[in-house]
């Protein structure tokens, strides 16, 4: 089972991501949790390049065929092994972020975009993808106030609203893969929603009902 | 005017390109020269990550949009920028080396190889490439004499083989970009014919009648 939490900046996918997984391994799911762009020492030192806020002369098809990157070792160095070996593997972050920030947010084609991560993810697809919605106007305050701030943050707010809207259209394409939760709820409540999305995914329908 | 230097390891690209440009610029044109991976701040970056000898758990798919990233980056910042002012741009490697070391070398698919390297230059194509042919068992050799030595050099022999026969493909299939050189013979040849060659490019043939 693959997972894949998405949403735009300051939506809480990387605080919410711990609890999760640790009440998962506590009902006795085998679960590695991985990130992106990053996951690996090779996507990490990507990750750096990608992050650096004085790389503000970024192109952005660099930016969109480096995150790219990240994630094609990612999915061959960890997720792939992981799955061939019955985990459960969540991951912060995967494919759908580009396709939202490069694809909407930076206005590339999106049917190139979507060839290049087939090429990148040798078509590995999420079967859960949870879209953790938040008005990027208060994400980005949210993650300020956190003082993390990285040059993908800096965008203009045009941008990360773009990258809102693409999830959502995403979200309405697919609506057996992704489940849209309001992140904007308080933090006890996102993590509530979490678990039961998850568990009911993880549970086959039968032994819920015997449960 | 954009000029591409190609060819397998130890084909000596990287020491004849500084005497052609200084050749180039005696006689009066405005050369940029630039090399790939790298040649901007951002592409140097990625090029660490490429070259790092220890970075042996690269996947195959990572290493290519790896060094699409870079080129990208260096299109958009340095090539096309330069080009606009009728500067004579010589890059030391470009897209085909790709389509070579990643098509050819790994095994990807052409195709979609094709298709990422027009997304990550925006269908920008030489006007002029050589190739500095070489037996890589001699490049190689070549190579290492001079210490110097990473990530793609230690690939095994049959991969810069299959490179090799790659670039003698490409120049076969577009005989009007495309020159091949022997790059076995001393340097001097190799840079007299190197200079023939290009200047032959840059001088109108009614120009070079008329000289």
């Amino acid at each position: 089972m693959f997972i894949t939490l998405e949403g735009p900046e300051g939506s809480g996918k990387t605080s919410q991501l711990p609890d999760l997984a640790a009440f998962l391994r506590e009902d006795g799911w085998n679960v590695l949790t991985t990130r992106e762009p990053g996951g690996t020492d090779i996507g990490d030192q990507v990750r750096q390049v990608l992050m650096r806020i004085d790389n503000t002369a970024m192109d952005p098809r660099a930016e969109t065929l480096l995150f790219l990157a990240a994630r094609a070792q990612l999915v061959a160095q960890i997720i792939r092994p992981a799955l061939a070996e019955d985990r459960v593997v969540i991951s912060d972050r995967y494919g759908d972020s580009t396709i939202a920030y490069q694809g909407y947010g930076h206005k590339n084609d999106l049917n190139t975009i979507r060839q290049m991560l087939a090429f990148a993810t040798g078509g590995l697809i999420p079967d859960l993808t949870i879209l953790m919605d938040v008005d990027p106007a208060i994400g980005l305050r949210r993650k300020k106030s956190e003082g993390e701030w990285n040059r993908m943050d800096a965008y203009e707010l045009e941008f990360h609203r773009r990258v809102r809207a693409g999830y959502l259209e995403l979200a309405r394409e697919d609506p057996k893969r992704w489940v849209v939760l309001d992140a904007s709820q308080s933090r006890e409540m996102v993590q509530s929603a979490l678990r039961q999305v998850v568990l009911a995914r993880l549970t086959p329908p039968s032994v819920a009902h015997n449960a």
